[in-house]
Order: structure tokens, then C-alpha cells, then sequence
């Protein structure tokens, strides 16, 4: 169903790999929202994923671009405002990756070349989009940029390691230049902090299966899809949500507001029962910490 | 303009007084939206406001009911079935009112049984209003439910009174009925957390004029007006949110992210200046605590 | 082992009902750090506990007050100034009960008398309390007041029921009456969010002992216990604390900033084995919401 | 006065510039309460400053390091533990500081290897500092560590410029670090949010002063001086908080928890007033944003 949302907007959107990326769901929607849209990501992930189809899908071009590469961003900018013929109104950031995650170091064993890569990628690529903008004046007054998130930048999830910091970090470049730059042209800067999404960019990450089963059983809505995802995203991007800015918005089926729920303590339970007669069998504990 | 967002939807507004209400706004848009509206308010606001001409603009029926008694919650859910021929899909609660700021009597002289009206005015009849509608099993699964709220139930401001608690119970509500409304029937519930507002119900706290200044200056968007809100509250109406729930959402052009802008720091500045030269000339501070 | 950390300093202790109170372990422990105390407690708990055997170990009185009541709580800040020779300088608020959840009514089907006693006890009369004793001056310039409260404040716990907003309310009065106890005698108002813990109280809270197994297992240092909290409140009592003030500080080995443990999801996924298991063989889910 | 809180303890204290320093006045009140303790900050600041004072007051040792460098580290953790004789106890994270606020680049022109350096030396280290430690199982069981944080990391102030993001850092990584540390050897980690304090380091950001001033009067107790937060970090390092972790502690007269202070607002009218009177005469405003 189509609302037209977008209709006469324009945007550029960033991280679509494969059919299960956020981006490019948020891409597909944009489109049948009304909205003209252009579609980037690295080199390497153009050529590991499928963006071309989205692009043929979404009627538009793909073009490449390292986010951490302030070059790459202007030629981007460049030929955005070109292809568009003029400015645009909306951007998506859905970037993250942690070269410590990918080779294994845990997080009391973190190199710190990996570690700035993380940071660079994941979090600072975001200041960088926003900067480069900024300084082509390429976004229409009340436009919106939104990036996405995850609860790991204020609750400490086992094995999320560096990724956690770099979403704090994320958040916070939102609320800084949020500030900047919705006072001078009233651009909003949001980030969206979405329930664990079996993407292939989340699969990297350590047992996410259990963690979306524990988080699927937690949430009262259960977890938040993609495509759910996608349609929050529509009404950041649309002109309904003018005044919401430098705000982290949970989206995540209530996830971040529970302490703990029947159903999840009912599988935690039985796990315990268990536990204890490993003791009693054993005569000593199964778990360690 | 309208996006047909809320096509075939019906919903229950509490609240509107007059043209200045947030709930008003609401109304008017959820109509031009495509949806199906009853409107509610005490007998006393029924008279002292305009609420009919709204009912006439949105072709529907005033309710009265006060939403502190369950008796008049039973009889206004039924008879809101009653007319939409069975559920329906949203409710807006927009209420809230302090006897103690009526009254003038301060935070540090509170009288109790006002307390227990500001508290059962503008946050236990959240509950009352959702545990009635439950009972009869009036909301559509995968529903919408909104209470207005404001940043007070967070940080202390000069003057707001007792009506801070009141907001941090109605928002505790939300979360607490958030997790059971929603793992039985996907039914969400949110705060919107808003800018100063200079409704009827606003202009009653000390000194508004002056924050509203204040606030204006501080957020980089400025105050969300009465209009944005509604604008806002459609989202959350809408399809397009059914995974966001238990979430205080703030709405206010960017003021709770912010601890100081250039625009508001120039302008107390000023007043330091000015201060400075008090003590001067009279040989002491001329401001108190 | 004791620092003479509160030498000098005379305060008021509200709630110890039995050695399990935290309430009891504060008293200890102010007393071994050179306080003076006074105790009071409802006429009821005074019978049904302990608290003369508390008040012989610390050498002091008890002065029997329902704190829900402003003529008690008068004579009992006269009682107090009367026996300390004038102001004091600290409050301990550890008070907390709710009949719905004693009755059993769900929040879902709360009665609202029950909700509004609820309220009075566990939040309002912390207000009553600091208002009759700013009233009264009776808290010397920089003292110190703490109420304790739950994480279920700000997020929502299966069964904890109408204590989760009573908790909400008691944390923004903390907040509110902070600003004007603090700006006219600089006197600090906190609460302390505390694991779950096995008090006479806390144990008429549906299934308490395997949350805090879940608590215990997703806290890097495991539940704060009742000592552990009554030397945090120390702290808060003392001098070096002086410009903490209107927080609501978590005292819970960790609990509160993690999203998941390794050692907790471990118990989880041993649950969620024995589930699929149960699904394989009964050909439906066994768990519910 | 001096309690003997951390009689027994031995600690590691980064960041003492000079005698205006926090870290100075922690160096001098941990040993007051029985602490001995080892000084390190880079040689430049050891050349500029008068720490070497302060170890001969403390009747200790100076160990030179660059804390973004994991060799330093590694050597100073080395020296530590030979000076102490075995492990210590805690560590003082106090370093801080932006090359794009010293060479006056704004948040919209931002040098990234002038970023990447904030990032490095202002949060970074706090891993690498831990990260060393736990390696060379340098601290003890129960053991505390702290940095210093700023409210920059939650809200955007203007001028405070990339420093709000490392702050965002910071604090993401002590509760990252917390859990690994703390479930491994109860080693808690915390960052404390101070007022602002007119140290060396802060007289850098731009309008600190005016800044000090608001903040004075919005916080009811006042901004807390460095003196304050060397008490408030004895707290931290004794045994009294050993539940306490991954928590970022609000150390500012209530600041954080205030929305608007009837002082704070007096001057702000005043600007105002004379604001309107500017518009009057000259036909314009004369405040931009």
C-alpha cells in the first residue's frame, strides 16, 4: 500500500548489500512512497551483493563510495545533486562493520588499528556523509537524516564487542550536528535504533540467533523486522516528523522498556530447572560466567 | 494535504477544549486522514470550550465523560461501539490538571487531596481509560494509544509543580499497560513527549511565556507547535509505527538533547551583563535563588 | 570495620522491619559509623517485626509513624528534634507496599482504591515526609535524604505490577522537591535503584528467586545485597557526596547497562533446547506469552 | 578531614597537570584517606605543569606516558607494579582533549585525523589503559576505575565541538569494559559526569566561563568545584560502592535533572527584556541563532 509519503522528495541511501538489507527495503518503500532515490555503497559490497537489481527495481543509478573517504562522499554528493538536478531531502546511513568482530579479537584483546576501523566505518562515515553535505548545501531545508542503531550503545550485549562503542559514538555525532544543522537550515538528525535484524551484516555477529529468540521473547511486539524498519524510516523521512530531532528512537517491539517478561522467564526457568539438576547429578556447577 | 494514512481507522480523542488543544489538532487531521473520530471531555470543558463545532467540522458525536470515573470510561467505550458498529483502533489522551497550580499552592506546600486529583486527572485516568477499553476488548489488535507528555517528567522546571510527577506516572503507565496490551493484542502504547504549548491547559503554569522563549531558543528547530504534534500523533496512528511501543517520544525540535545553544546563551548573556552592572551600582546581587 | 564516616551527624531511618530490611542493615551500619538514629516504622510492623531489638543494638528510640499521615509525621520530626537536641542531618525513606499486588488484582484489573494506597505508601509518602520536615526546618544545611527504589521505574518486570509507577512517582519526587530543598539549604535528595533482594517485602512479588537467579546471572557483579546497599547509602550520607543531588543512582553490580550475559544466555539457551525438544515431540510450542 | 577510606589501596592516577587539576585533588585526598598512589601524564604535560610537586607532597613517584600508546602503557603498568609491589587498586582516567577545538575547527569543519586524535586520546585510551592492566592482571580483586565524563555526551552544547562525541566514547566504553572486568574480577568501571571546572583543560572550550554561570545557576546546589569531585571519586575507589558499576555518575549540583531553575530564568529575562528593547529602537533582532 502506497500513501505517496515521500512524493517530491529525494534521497540518498547508503549500505543496501542484498535483499536483506534494511537499506534497501527502506529503498523499495521510498519508491513506492513517491520519492526519487539514488543508491550507494563500496565497491566491494556492490560486487558481493545485488544492488544493481535493486537499483534497476528502484529505476535509478548505483553509485560507489567509500563512506569513510571524504573524495568518495564529494563525488557522491556531486552526482547526486547532478542526477537529481538540484538538492535533495532525505539520506540514510545503514553502514556498520568491525574488523575486530570479523578476525575474532574479543574485546579485552582488541587491536586498536581494528578498532579505529570500526569507529571510522561505523560511527565517524556518518559525520563525514552529513559534513560533505553540508558543505555542497545539498539538502532542502527541513530535510532528514536518519542512521541506524542498536540498544548495544547503552546495555552491554555479550559479543557485540567494538560495534557497541561505535553506536554510542553514531548517536552521538546525531545529536551534535543535529544541533548544528537544524538551526541553520532545519535538517533533522535522528538515528533509529532497531531490534536485532538477521541481516548479512548481523549474522557476523556472536550466537545472534538465541539473542533474537531471548529478544523476540522479551519484546511484548516481538522483534522488529526489516521491513518494519522500513516503514518507521518513511515517517522520519516524511513531513510529519518535522520538529522530532537529535533523538535515538527505539524501534524494536518495546524490547528497551522491559526488564523481564513472562515469556522469556519461562524459557529462562527451564534452563535453570535443568541447570540444577546438572548439579545435583554432578556436584558441581554447569555455567560459568 | 493528506496521505489517506489513517484510511478506515477509528479512534476515540480525549481532551480538545478549544481550537488552541493539541487534541483539536489531532481530531481535525486524523478526520482529513481518512479516519473515523469520537470525540470526549468532561460535561464542564463540553460547555466552557467549542468541542461541538469541532464534532460538526468531523462530522461525529461529543461524548462526555470524566475520565477519573470507570462508570463514565464503561459508558463512553460502549457507546463508541456502539457508533463505529464495533472496535475501533486508536485513542489520544490529552489530559491534565493540577488543583495545587490552580490553587497556587507550591511544590514544597502541596495539599495531599489536590495531589491525588492532579495524579488521578492527568495519569491514572491513562489507565483507567486503557484498562476499561481492554475489559471490553475495544481495540483492534495491532492498535494505537497516545498520551501527551511532557519533559518535566524528566527534569525539574521552576514552576511546573506537581504536575512533573503526574507526567512521570503517566508515562510509567504507558510502559507498565505497554508490555500486557501488547503481548496479548499487539496493542502500542506511547508518550509524546511536547514543547511548551500555550493551550488553555498550558497557560495555567507560572511563567510559560518566558520558557516557551527559552525553549524556543534552546532547540535547534525551534517549539513544536500544537499542528506538528498532531502531524506527529498521525504517524503513531498510522501502520506505519506498529513496532514502536512503551517509548516516551520526544517531540520538541530538539530541546531535550540540548545543554546549551548559541542563541539562548546570547541571550543570557545579556541579562549577566546587565546583572553585573546591578551589583555594581547597588553593591550587591540583585538576583535570588 | 568502621570510618567514622557520619561521626557527628543524627538522622532518621524509616522501614527496618526485621535484619532482613535493608532499612535494618542502614541503621547498623550509620550507628558503626558514628551516627546517631532514630527509627520509626508503622504501629503494625513495629508489632510484627523486630525493630525494639534494632533500637536496643543502636541505642536509640523508636517513634511509631504511618508515614502515609501528615499529623504522624509531625509528631514524629518534633519527636526526633526533641530527642536529637535540634535539626538532624539525614532520611532514609525505605517504604513500599502494594495491596493489589497483595490481593492479587493484576494491572490489568487493578482496583483503583488499591492503586491509590499504593501510590500514598510507596511514593507520596516520601513528599509528605520532606514536607513536613522543611516545614518544620528540621535538616541541617547540606544534609542528605535517599529513597530506595527498583529498575522497575524504567522498565517494565511480568508481576511487579503497580509498584513499577509507584517507583516512576517516587523517583520525579526525589527529582522536584531536589530543586527546592537544594537551591534553600542545600540539602541533596536521591534515590537508589536496588537488585532485587530478598527483604520481607520484596518477597510477596510473584516469583521473585528466579528473577533474581536472572538478575544475579546478567550482573558482571552479581545482585547488590542488603549490606552492599546500606554502605552505598553511607556514602550518600556523608560528606563526600555533597554535590550529588535529584539522581536516581543504580546500585545493582551492573544489571541496569547490560542487554544480555554470556552466563545468562547460557541458562537461556538450555531452555530453549528443552523447548524445541518439547515442540519435536508434543508438535506444539509449549511455552505461551 | 581525613576518614582512612582507602587506607590499605594503592592506585594509578592519570591526567595532573597542575594544582587547578581534578586529578591533582584526587592525587592529594586519596592519599589524605590512606592511599598511596603513582602520578603519570605525558612528558610534555609533565614539563608544562608542576605535577612533580604534587608526588613529592604525595611523597611518590612521577612515571611519564603517552596514554594512547600501548607501549607507555605497558611500561607504566610495569613500573606500577614494581613500585607497589604486586597489583594495586584503582586508576584515575582524567585526559581529555579535541586538536579541532585548539586549532578552532568547528563541528561542520572538522579535520578527521584531528578527530581521530580526539577520539584517541580522549577515549581510546581508556581502553587501552584497561585493556594493558587486565592483561598484566595489575589490578585487584574488587579493584575501581574511573574516568571523567562531561554532559556533552547526552546533550549538545554549544562550542564543546567533537569532545561531546569522545565523551560518548568514553562512557560507552567503561560500561563495555565493565562487564568483561567485572565478571572476570568484580573490577568495577564508571565514568563520572562533573560539572564544568574551570581546570586548565576546560578553559580551552569557548565561553567556559558564561557556561559556568548558567550552569551555576540552573544547578540547586551550584556547579561542584574540582575539590567536590576528588570526594566524590574516594567514594568510588573504597569498598563502600563495590555493586556499583557501568554507571555514568552525575556529579553536578542536580544540573542534569533540571529543566529550568527559577534563578537561571531571572537572567535570562533580563536578556530578554533588553532583547525586545533592541527590536523596538532598531527595527530587527539582534540576537542570530
Amino acid at each position: 500500500m502506497s500513501y505517496n509519503l515521500l512524493k517530491g522528495k529525494k534521497g540518498l541511501i547508503f549500505g543496501a548489500l542484498n535483499e536483506h538489507s534494511i537499506a534497501w527495503k527502506v529503498a523499495e518503500r521510498a519508491v513506492e512512497e513517491g520519492a526519487e532515490i539514488i543508491l550507494t555503497n563500496t565497491a566491494v559490497s556492490i560486487r558481493m551483493g545485488t544492488i544493481n537489481d535493486l537499483a534497476k527495481k528502484c529505476n535509478t543509478i548505483v553509485v560507489p563510495a567509500d563512506a569513510t573517504s571524504v573524495v568518495d562522499l564529494e563525488n557522491l554528493i556531486d552526482k547526486s545533486m547532478e542526477h537529481f538536478g538540484g538538492k535533495f531531502d532525505f539520506i540514510l546511513h545503514s553502514i556498520g562493520m568491525s574488523p575486530n568482530v570479523r578476525k575474532g579479537k574479543t574485546y579485552d584483546d582488541l587491536d586498536y588499528d581494528f578498532l579505529s576501523k570500526t569507529l571510522d566505518i561505523s560511527a565517524v562515515s556518518f559525520h563525514k556523509v552529513i559534513q560533505v553535505a553540508r558543505k555542497k548545501d545539498a539538502i532542502n531545508d527541513w530535510g532528514s537524516i536518519v542512521a541506524l542503531s542498536y540498544i548495544a550503545a547503552q546495555r552491554t550485549l555479550y559479543g557485540y564487542n567494538d560495534m557497541a562503542d561505535a553506536k554510542a559514538l553514531l548517536e552521538s555525532i546525531a545529536r551534535s550536528f543535529g544541533y548544528i544543522y537544524g538551526r541553520e537550515k532545519n535538517v533533522r538528525i535522528n538515528t533509529i535504533s532497531q531490534s536485532p535484524t538477521p541481516t548479512t551484516a548481523g549474522s557476523g555477529v556472536l550466537g545472534l540467533g538465541d539473542l533474537m529468540d531471548f529478544s523476540e521473547s522479551m519484546s511484548p511486539l516481538g522483534n522488529a523486522t526489516a521491513s518494519d524498519c522500513a516503514d518507521y524510516v518513511l515517517t522520519l523521512f516524511s513531513d510529519l516528523t518535522r520538529m522530532v530531532t537529535m533523538q535515538n528512537l527505539l524501534h524494536d517491539g518495546g524490547f528497551s522498556s522491559m526488564g523481564m517478561s513472562l515469556k522469556a522467564m519461562k524459557t529462562y526457568e527451564k534452563g535453570l530447572a535443568l541447570q540444577f539438576e546438572d548439579v545435583k547429578s554432578n556436584g558441581s556447577s554447569s555455567t560459568d560466567k
